[in-house]
């Protein structure tokens, strides 16, 4: 018999089905039981008689009538509460051993047991991924509605990607490769080979000893690139469309009460968060950048100002600012890079790129960069390659925000950081 | 002015326009130069008088009117060859060293120094990864209008994946990491935590020193994975309507003439596929497996006797099959795992899979792992976990074969393999 999902019993009164499920609690009173059983769609309650032995998490198979129940047992706190499953049947699908973690109450054993276990924390945390799942799908509406080409960059790399330090190495065959702190160098690929707007969405890697709230060693990175811009605006104004799309789809299909921000977002220079933040009397912490707590602080600054849970923080300062970032105008010491804050935590970097050549080698050179090892990045420039610019954005952060959850290793599937590699 | 695209300039006639793209070749006439323009949306003719020095493949900005040509002078053989744009200004945005390779006639210098320029390489090549675009998209559209959820599997694993054999090696602070060959443990750790429906898109590695026109050492991978399964018919059954709508998209979108493929899609046992190839009098190669050659000989079998381009081969033996796969039966010899084909590839490996964690560990033993290795992995089957199956799916392959690439590289965007790592 065809299976019945949960969420489906209601318009099936009186009606014999299949569910299958997992044991969710079960309450015995004499010769009847009383199950939870628990599906990917719901919880119902199931009545039975002489039914087999069944332990928490157990997954069954229930033939059974569906019934509404009484007036006075109707449970309000339940979507089928208005109605319970008769079982004729029961069958044991899968046993299951004595849980090592509780699935309700997470704040019962440590963070650490709970991601030895991840399979069993996931069970009733199923809505981080299908809000995952509707924000890239809200992502990917706007991009191709608008003709971007998706592109997948390499995880190999032959030189120590942008920076030099922080990589992970890989043995590969008689050399070694490095994994990619981002898709920067391969994006930037694409609109030197002219194709104009490209996403791209993969794994990054970051090999920092960190162990705050915000990094792992590994997230998933969604990166676009545009050519033909005039600066970081027009790189700002992309974001800006592309996130109220992916809100409103996130809002439409999971959670209604999702506020989606109204574009143009906030816009304020470093030198304008720092004034604000002065008056406020935080304390730089940063000089030119902004600290863990100075991005929060702006945030609730620019919240009370304006009610945007966004601020676009711009015109960083060279030094904190790639060798392949644009400059301000020529011979400033300020940069078209802008960062994206959300809720108090960074969500994206973005910037327009130096294009030209001879620029962008003398950018590198101030940085001390080694210019053979970026021998062919720098000749992507070199064959007529258009202005263009994008942005890096962190879904992770995203998620973690919009759900109020405290980490961003809650926010993803199977964290790995510095002393995390499993399971 | 805002930009006009190519393909928009023959609903503008006699309008004033500024198009930007590429010096796809330049002829002079004397006082009179014109310019064939490349962007990503067509090619133009622009005919203009004392215009600064340009060459080949300089970005350039050019404002002008549309005007129709004279109707000897149409070009059949363009998309706008009714038009020509007459310059008023030609603007330098980035000019070009003399090309390394040609853009075009691509079989006049080796594959290696055109993989060495990919991005000029890729320039005129823009469709193939329209291709991969479309054919995502209706991918996920399947996945997503049947209420699948997305995850991301990580790339650091603490064990060598599957089977111990090729897989790349990473250090990891004090410690070692491996790359997954697949997400195979952590799609099916998805149905341990009751998602029941997942799908998860990203890049997965081997390690194997090849040099077939079929393989690198990294490559995207699609796979998805299903709960509460009968047996692998279903999972083939799922990836036919997937790879319909798939096809659908990328036909409506991007390629006309594409053939969608009919589900169900022919099934037969490798029994069957050897007794046939013996019939053609094709050498047995490899015993209960299929061979590069026996793989294109029995796709033509089975195209001539039903029309298919794809075909499932089924009931693998054991000695072929992953000590996670489903037996056919209990005691069988015959495994629930089956391989999909198109045009002479094997484009996907799919299974139920063993979810009894008794007989999973008897099985994983026959192989001679190390069960201490799969410790987590053998933990996900012991907390209730229902029957699930899924599917292992190469895009590039598809993508080779949809367009007629004579390699997987050449529908790679930045292949990797044995000797490349760069650009």
């Amino acid at each position: 018999m065809q299976r019945t999902l949960i969420n489906q019993t209601p318009d099936l009164i009186d009606k014999k089905i299949t569910l299958k499920g997992w044991v969710d609690s079960i309450r015995d009173h004499g010769k009847i039981t009383f199950i939870d059983l628990r599906d990917r769609s719901g919880l119902i309650q199931i009545v039975g008689q002489n039914l087999p032995k069944l332990g928490s998490e157990y997954v069954i198979e229930v033939l059974g009538q569906v019934k509404q129940r009484p007036e006075k047992l109707v449970n309000p706190n339940l979507e089928t509460g208005k109605i319970e499953i008769e079982a004729e049947k029961v069958t044991i699908i899968s046993t299951s051993q004595e849980l090592p973690i509780p699935l309700d109450a997470s704040d019962q054993v440590t963070t650490t047991k709970r991601f030895n276990y991840r399979w069993l924390d996931l069970r009733k945390k199923h809505s981080i991924f299908q809000a995952w799942t509707y924000l890239e799908e809200g992502m990917r509406q706007y991009f191709l509605s608008n003709n971007y080409i998706q592109i997948y960059a390499p995880s190999f790399m032959n030189t120590p990607s942008e920076s030099g330090s922080e990589v992970f190495s890989v043995k590969y065959f008689n050399t070694h490769a490095y994994l990619p702190q981002s898709p920067q160098f391969y994006k930037q690929m694409a609109m030197a080979a002219g194709f104009e707007k490209v996403f791209c969405i993969g794994p990054v890697f970051r090999a920092e000893p960190s162990f705050t709230t915000r990094h792992t060693t590994e997230f998933t990175g969604w990166d676009f690139e545009v050519s033909f811009i005039n600066s970081h605006l027009d790189v700002m104004a992309i974001e800006e469309q592309m996130l109220v799309t992916a809100f409103s789809n996130l809002k439409q299909n999971l959670l209604p009460n999702l506020d989606i921000p109204t574009a143009p977002f906030p816009k304020i220079s470093m030198a304008e968060a720092k004034a604000k933040l002065k008056t406020a009397k935080i304390k730089n912490e940063k000089g030119d950048d902004l600290s863990p707590q100075e991005e929060r602080e702006i945030c609730k600054i620019i919240k009370k100002e304006t009610g945007s849970d966004f601020v676009f923080i711009t015109d960083y300062h060279k030094s904190k600012s790639a060798f392949y970032h644009m400059r301000l105008d020529e011979g400033s010491d300020r940069s078209r890079r802008a960062d994206l804050l959300y809720r108090g935590i960074e969500v994206t970097t973005l910037a327009q790129r130096e294009h030209r050549p001879d620029v962008l080698e003398k950018q590198a050179k101030e940085k001390d960069m080694d210019l053979e090892l970026l021998k062919d990045y720098l000749n992507f420039f070199r064959y007529g390659c258009p202005p263009h610019g994008g942005a890096g954005i962190g879904p992770g952060r995203f998620i973690m925000k919009i759900l109020d959850l405290p980490n961003v290793r809650e926010a993803t599937y199977l964290p790995r950081d510095v002393k995390r590699l499993n399971p």
